[in-house]
């Protein structure tokens, strides 16, 4: 039997990638005057809702469509976090 | 005594706001064959440190540094989640 899972996943640059996005938000930052924020890497988050055997099909699931599609995996990690919805 | 933090950021479009974007890595995913996702938005996440007095002065940072750079009032909705770093 089918279950539904929403999932929330976050794609983030690999530490030893530059983010010129995040270096130009860091800069814009300082220039409103909060000269205490540093590090600033931005990612993508993305929530879908997909239906699923049971916790394992869903991470298997999730992990393939993060792999060939929303992560490129020679720049970037990704991580995700699976809700299952109860009906009701 | 200037504590520092550790902030993730969540910027989503309001669900009201349509998702180009979203709708098409939806129909990307169909065609690798998982017909049961659907509900995909595409949103950003951003990691920072930042300085800060406090809990209350790292959130009024965080409120108005998302207000006025990283999110865009009309079509988003921000949140963030934030931890002390703590030395030694």
């Amino acid at each position: 039997m089918a279950n539904n899972y929403h999932a929330r996943i976050y794609v983030t640059l690999r530490s030893s990638v530059l983010d010129p996005a995040g270096t130009a938000v860091e800069s814009g930052i300082k220039q409103m005057g909060y000269s205490g924020v540093e590090g600033v890497r931005i990612g993508k988050y993305i929530e879908m809702k997909l239906t699923a055997e049971d916790e394992t099909d869903a991470k298997t699931q999730l992990d393939r469509i993060c792999d060939r599609l929303l992560a490129n995996p020679v720049i970037e990690n990704y991580c995700f976090e699976i809700d299952r919805l109860v009906s009701g």
